[in-house]
């Protein structure tokens, strides 16, 4: 089964937007065994889009369209879906009542420009909208399906998990399986986690294997093909684990876990409470703990203490200790762990300060230099690390490796390399 | 002059990779008055990067082609470039002395591998790679131009802007100017934005207007084309004014600004400290504010108070208060803002409590409930929000509203729609 990806929209021609629909779609097929054979981006043009459905629904058996189903004026793909099909727009009971209860839900009053949304392309079967009111279109037609997405990314991620994948899915015939893994790797840099597995073709045994790296960590993505699933699954299981032999430490996760997920799991499961100090990273911290579902079970509070009164004031660290080492330091960072422990009543407390750019550096003390704290009930720590020069990207680095010294606390891993 | 955008490259079509390249052309080519037809994204597969060679540069004047000039087996564009124009490859002497260079600077030894980047299509002008070793094309054959860089973002941006980019231009024929502004908005509805702007083509005279709705508010893009720059600019200029004369309490900025920017200039302008109170957002306001530099200047401290035991403890809310109307309420949200405003010594107080699901809502209090408190010198408030069922995009949904609500005290603008 051949797939290709089109998105409708100028923002994303003329570089305002990023296509992180394509990105999403083109893995979620890839994930489904679906072949993605190219991608596209076209102008909100009414020839320009027609012309495109015609060439690539000539040469694949599925095209999956996203952008330009709003409400407004700039909205063309609804009227070239139906010019293209040949069919008319017609309202949908069941879509209507979606939009009504939508707009009821958010005390918010359904205009006309709104209920038009409910006219679907008769030939299309309408995908529901959970998270707006657009809804999407299936389509199929002489063998191809045509399926028709709002260019919103969270609605369409909706429909795409919930609809267009479980359908794609079933309609598949499998000749071979292709099994896909990510292990989540962070603390190591690509060419050092390269070096450390040694003979990759020893270690892939044909299988595929790429890193991608980021501000967070290296993604190690490996790709098995053969011709049952579960051949394939076995065989990815023990190149996994060949990998976790010589680099396990340094592996949080796999596919789409995250380290905040992964440590509130452990932090969950053996009842401990959490408290963060954050200074540099500004609450960062605090909100990637807050991001996953439950997290008032170990997390009670958080401080941003981004002044030195604050620092003091709320989490007891010593003026004189300030004074003479500075805000940026090992002492302060251990202190601000230590004091947001005790205020908090938390089994752990954890703190980073530093400087994040691009101003605020000296010769002793550049941009980048960070410290991270630790307390637990046994041990006060603290260690340096030293970032770049982005702010965005050393809160980023900071956080993650705060996030990173709390799960090898958990796990008793060692803090040292 | 039109141009279309050939990205290759597995990794992006299976959405490991966001196409940062495509958008990053696509904003030079615009800004240069050059018209982005359309882009798209092909695999590592010579047939298909032949075909699309051929479809694309028959419809246009320029085509630019970005990845696959690498040095290892899976990098088959110049190959693909040597097939389609019929050219043999030939070693260029001043590429070749680049990539000795480059080796030279980071005392690493030149491999044949390497060595082999200098052999260029005879029919092409090399384009120097100051940041790499693998040079670009620049090829013009029968009035088009067809130009071919390294996937490597750094690299590719640096001979698009040293050498692309000022060639196009000096080729240009200027027949017309497009001048683009973005107006931010937050706080409305993409169809009551369009609803009360009236009539549209009235609005325009012909330019064009987009609608970018996020969960952050909706981007409202004006495009221009006039025989002059200033010509542009200046229609553009009266259909901003009459945008902001009809929504203009709502568009918080344009172009490349952010909220927490705006925010930030306004309260450092006026010598104003902020400080937050955050339950439900679990620091991401504070992080948004502190994203921007200088943040010192204004932010002295914040505190997320996600328990009862917290927001007493630290912010002085009242316990009964929280016993009566639960934590959740009009009431905790203003002692909340008033807690912090007071423990900070700042100037404006703000606070944020709600329910982000997907769990813990309840009949009376359904996730999405939110309430926003402010407190100043001379009033301290609260208002009640609804937001919808996702988690992350709840807690986006909350901090862009606090900050809109900064905005508007900060400006003076009544909170009430």
């Amino acid at each position: 089964m051949k797939a290709h990806i089109i998105t409708i929209g100028d923002e994303i021609l003329i570089g305002q937007t990023l296509n992180t629909n394509a990105a999403f779609i083109g893995e979620k097929l890839t994930n489904s065994q679906i072949q993605v054979s190219a991608s596209s981006v076209v102008p909100d043009d009414e020839e320009i889009i027609l012309k495109e459905f015609k060439r690539t629904l000539d040469s694949n058996d599925v095209v999956i369209v996203t952008g330009g189903l709003g409400p407004t004026h700039d909205d063309v793909t609804r009227k070239c879906v139906v010019d293209f099909f040949q069919t008319e727009l017609v309202e949908n009971e069941e879509v209507l009542s979606d939009i009504k209860k939508f707009f009821e839900s958010r005390a918010r009053i359904l205009t006309e420009t709104n209920r038009s949304q409910a006219l679907v392309p008769k030939i299309a079967v309408p995908i529901r909208n959970r998270r707006g009111t657009a809804p999407g279109y299936w389509i199929e037609q002489k063998g191809k399906i045509f399926v028709c997405m709002p260019g919103v990314p969270h609605e369409m991620k909706n429909m795409m998990e919930t609809f267009v994948i479980p359908k794609l899915s079933g309609m598949l015939e499998r000749k071979s399986h292709i099994s896909i893994s990510n292990l989540l790797s962070t603390g190591i840099p690509e060419s050092n986690l390269f070096d450390r597995l040694g003979n990759i073709d020893e270690l892939l045994q044909g299988a595929k294997m790429a890193f991608l790296p980021s501000q967070f960590g290296v993604k190690i993505r490996i790709t098995v093909e053969c011709a049952t699933e579960e051949e394939a699954n076995n065989k990815l299981v023990e190149i996994e684990q060949k990998i976790r032999a010589k680099v396990g430490r340094y592996i949080y996760g796999k596919n789409d876990d995250t380290l905040e997920g992964v440590i509130a799991k452990l932090l969950i499961d053996r009842g401990l409470k959490i408290a963060v100090a954050e200074s540099c990273t500004g609450g960062l911290i605090n909100n990637r703990l807050t991001n996953v579902s439950g997290s008032s079970k170990f997390l009670e509070r958080g401080i941003v203490a981004y002044s030195n009164a604050a620092k003091v004031e709320l989490l007891h660290v010593d003026e004189d200790t300030i004074q003479k080492y500075g805000a940026v330091s090992m002492e302060v960072a251990r202190q601000l762990a230590e004091g947001v422990k005790a205020i908090s009543g938390s089994d752990i407390g954890l703190s980073v300060t530093g400087i994040m750019g691009p101003t605020g550096g000296t010769e002793t003390k550049p941009v980048g230099l960070v410290y991270i704290g630790i307390c637990d009930a046994t041990i006060c720590t603290a260690y340096e690390y030293h970032f770049g020069d982005d702010r965005l990207l050393n809160k980023d680095r900071t956080s993650q490796a705060a996030l990173e010294m709390l799960r090898k606390n958990l796990l008793g891993i060692s803090y040292e390399d």
